[in-house]
This record gives C-alpha cells, structure tokens and sequence, in this order.
C-alpha cells in the first residue's frame, strides 16, 4: 500500500494548471467578447483530470513537468471544447455543465459554436508557441504531441465516437461495439494525456507501450463509472444533469451488463491498468492514486 | 507585361490540391458518416485561393512545393470548417455555398458542427505529419506553420472577426473598424496562407516581410471585392446567396464608401500589393497575376 496524498497532489496539480490556463487566455484572447465565454467554460471547476495525468505522466518518466503544462492546457483546452460543442441543442442540449448553466445557456448558441472553436484552435496554438526558439529535439516532441492529441480528437479518435454515440441513440449494439464507441470518444484522448506528457518528459518507446495499456484501460473505467453515476449520482454532486442516457435510450455499461457487473467491470479495469505500472518504482504513486480515484470517485 | 498563363496554372495548382486533400481524406477519415460530410463539404468546387498561395509563395523563395501541400491542405480545411460553421443557423443561417446546399442543409445541424470540428483538428493532424520522421528543420519549420495557422485561425484572428461581424450587425461602424473586422476574418488566413507557404520554402525574414505586405493588401481587396459582389453578382455564378449583407444591415465597403469609390479601393489595394513584389524576379509571376485576378474576378 502506498501513503500517497492524492487529494493535496489532485489540489495541488490543479491549482497549477488552472494559473497556465489562465495566462493563456489572457495573452491569447484580448477581446472581451470572446474571453468572457472561454473563460467562464475553461475554468469552470472540473477534475482536471488529463492535465493531471499528462504532467504525472512525464514526471514518472523523469521530466520537467513544465515542459508538458503546454500540452497538458490544450488537453483541458480540447476537453472543453468538446463538451461546450456536445452540449448545444443540435446535439445533446444539455442545460447543465460542471454545476453551471452551459454556454449556449449562460451566453447565446452563436457564442457556444465559437467558443469551442476559439478553444479547439487555442489548443494548437499554445503547443506551437515559442516554434522557431525551441531546440530542435523539443520541436519534433512538440510536433510529436500535436500529431497525438490531432489524432485523439479528430475523425478516427474523439469526434467518430461522438457521431457513433449519435448514430447509435436507440440502437441496441454489442459491448464490442460500445467499446469501441467509448474508446473512441473517451479514451482516445485519456490516452493522448499520459502519451503526451510521457513524449514531453523524453520517455523511451517501452515505456510510452506500457503507459499505453494503462491509459487505454483506466480511460473505459472512467467511461463505464460515468455511467453508474448516470443512473446512481445526484446533479448536486456531478454538476450535470442524471439519468439522461436511460431516457435518451444511450447505449450504457449499466444497461447492457447489469449495475453490478458494470461496477465490477470497472474495478477488474483499474486492476490491469495497476498490474501494467508494476515496473515502475514509486514515482508511478500519482498514476496509481489517480486510477484508483477513476473507479472510487463519486462526481 | 507578362504573359503568364494564370487559368491553365490555376487549374493545374487547384487538380494538384484536390488530389491531396483527398488523399487525407482517405486516410485520416475512414467511418463513411464522417467522410461523407467531409468530402462533400472539402471538395466542393471552389477557387482555393488559400492553396494555390501557400505554393506560390513557397516556389518564389525557390521552395519545392511539395514541402508546403501539407500547409496548402491544412489552409483549405480551415477555409472550409468556417464556412461551414458560418453557415449554421445560430449564425449566418445560409442554405447555399459553392453552389451546394450548406453541410447543415445537405446533411443535419449536429453533422455539420462535427464535420467543422473534423476539419479543423484534420489541418493540425496533416501539419504533425511523419513528425517523429522529419529531419530537425523541417520539424521547426511545421511547427512555425503550425503557429502562424492557430494564431490566424484563433482568438486573435478569424474568429475574432467572426465575433465582431456578429456583434456589429446593424451597427454602423467607421472604415477603420471595418478595416480591422476584416483583416481579422479573411486577412489573416490569407496572409497566413502566404507565409506558411514561404516559410515550408525556406523564406528569408525579410521575404517574409515583403510577402506579408503583399498578402495583406491582396486581403483586403479580395474582402472589398467579395463586399461588391454580394451587391452586383448573380447567384448562379457566385454558387451562393447575393443582397444579403444588406438584408443582414452588414458592414460592407460599397455600403460605406459607394460601389465605385469601394472598386477603386479595390484596384489600389492590387496596385500596392505589386508594388510589394517588385524586388522579386519573374518567379514573383503566378502572385502577381493572383493578385490580379482577385480584383477582375467575378465569382
């Protein structure tokens, strides 16, 4: 058992990443009019939780974390925009995000659209900055981490299981296919985190392979206890509205296995993703606190 | 007087491009519901003006042109993603462009906000492209193009522009107000067009310096002269609406300055972006006669 304080660590990473993100929008978005609704759903209060895993990730493999708090900004930056699009009314129409009314409610659906451009656009220009200053081997990481995070959010990564979540509203599919659906729409950028913040941090290809089995299997954890806590959590506590997937008939772990076995589904996952760190000494403690918080969370 | 062929280049340039993009879509969009909406919205006939730039400027500064397709791809899926989310109905509500119905009418809403997203992450996918493969200059010089695009795409670009079109609606503003809102909205992604191009070919700094006052001022009157055609065009040939920046109470230089002090405005803008390029040799040609055709083109 290891002692590791994962809340201080969580509180601590956090407060981190949000002073970057903050210093980004400032000397990224002058005009008010653009800065109000990026701000208001970047720094919203949220777990952070690919940022954090970026910056452990090229720590574990013996980096500086601040040379991964660029790509770990346009994770949350990509995150954002992902959930501000996914929420408009043409799409999910949700009303309800992080506790806080959406961006298509607190500002206007123009602004929402936008916005989640402006921040899917930021997201690269952040990864690009400093260019022609950098060294030449930090240049081809950071080409590098664009070519991973491009690949995680676009048409064979984030946005296909977004569609394929749509296509499928009132479909029955088999777990393969909500798998791959998830692992598409989810994990694809879970596992662009820890790849991202290894690839920053100079980790070797071994290591980048064994980080990716652990990525790729606390990335459907996340997804499968989201679910439970569609059916099982109170909108006061996940700041979204619940039971929303059973009522647009969304293909859920919860309904095609049962709630237990769900339940038990994602507590066999976090085992595997601990059993592919098992070659790393302690400085994998954050990684380890972090899968184990995926399936122990209630928010 | 040169005797440069500008139709039979631009169709050659244009047959080159189209090849590549498509061949991105092919690889980068495998799920036929993404690429449908991809393709039809990507390649639908169009002048690809930010293209046949980005080669031209890379040739001039003697570049193999092949260097900047990845830019010339990338300016064409940005062009694309904001005339597609421009379209949308909580924004310009149009039904036609390029001659087509919109993605949103062709398709549906939610389609066509997920084809724009597709798009814009597509461009950063194409740039980090063999990044790990490319020798180490060639990485800094993707990555610089990878910030010129973000930057004129971004918060202080594009949608800025956008943002600001929005918010003057029905609001008069002065010529320098109007000025800024389009060197946001379509000047920026032209010069950056012109820039990647000359930085893939290995430009100077003071090319590049050369060719951004080219390209700004080929921005401008091409803005101008997009203005006098939503007055004088037809339809058929613009393959979109016409009169409907007057309808909208749009900001327009003919409605600020008069449709013939907005053409004259239009022919000195041309006139001192060749200006800009007189220290060039005849490789300096095909830009000259684009410069050209933006204010003698009908469409």
């Amino acid at each position: 058992m290891t002692s590791f304080d994962l809340k201080n660590y969580l509180s601590a990473q956090r407060q981190k990443v949000d002073s970057a993100l903050q210093a980004y929008i400032a000397s990224f978005c002058p005009w008010k009019r653009l800065r109000d609704p990026v701000s208001y759903s970047l720094l919203a209060p949220g777990k952070r939780l690919r940022p954090v895993l970026c910056l452990s990730a090229c720590s574990l493999v013996g980096g500086d974390e601040n040379l991964a708090m660029p790509a770990a900004c346009a994770l949350e930056m990509i995150h954002t925009y992902s959930l501000i699009h996914d929420d408009l009314p043409a799409l999910d129409n949700d009303d309800l995000r992080r506790g806080c009314p959406t961006c298509h409610k607190a500002f206007d659906e123009a602004t929402a659209i936008l916005t989640g451009d402006a921040l899917l656009t930021m997201a690269f220009e952040v990864l690009s900055l400093d260019g022609p200053a950098l060294p030449s081997d930090m240049a081809g990481r950071r080409l590098q981490v664009i070519g991973l995070l491009s690949r995680a959010a676009g048409c064979r990564g984030m946005i296909e299981g977004q569609a394929r979540d749509l296509a499928y509203e009132g479909v029955s599919i088999s777990q393969d296919a909500l798998e791959e659906m998830h692992g598409l729409k989810t994990g694809a950028m879970i596992s662009a985190a820890v790849a991202s913040g290894a690839v920053m941090g100079g980790a070797s290809t071994s290591e980048v392979e064994r980080l990716d089995v652990f990525a790729q299997k606390i990335g459907l954890a996340f997804q499968v206890v989201d679910d439970i806590l569609n059916v099982l959590g109170t909108p006061e506590r996940l700041g979204k509205a619940v039971g929303t997937d059973m009522a647009r008939r969304k293909n859920t772990y919860p309904a095609l296995l049962g709630l237990e076995a769900a339940q038990q589904f994602a507590r066999d996952l976090v085992n595997g993703a601990l059993q592919a760190l098992t070659l790393f000494d302690n400085k994998a403690d954050p990684l380890r606190a972090l899968a184990r918080y995926i399936v122990e969370r209630n928010r």
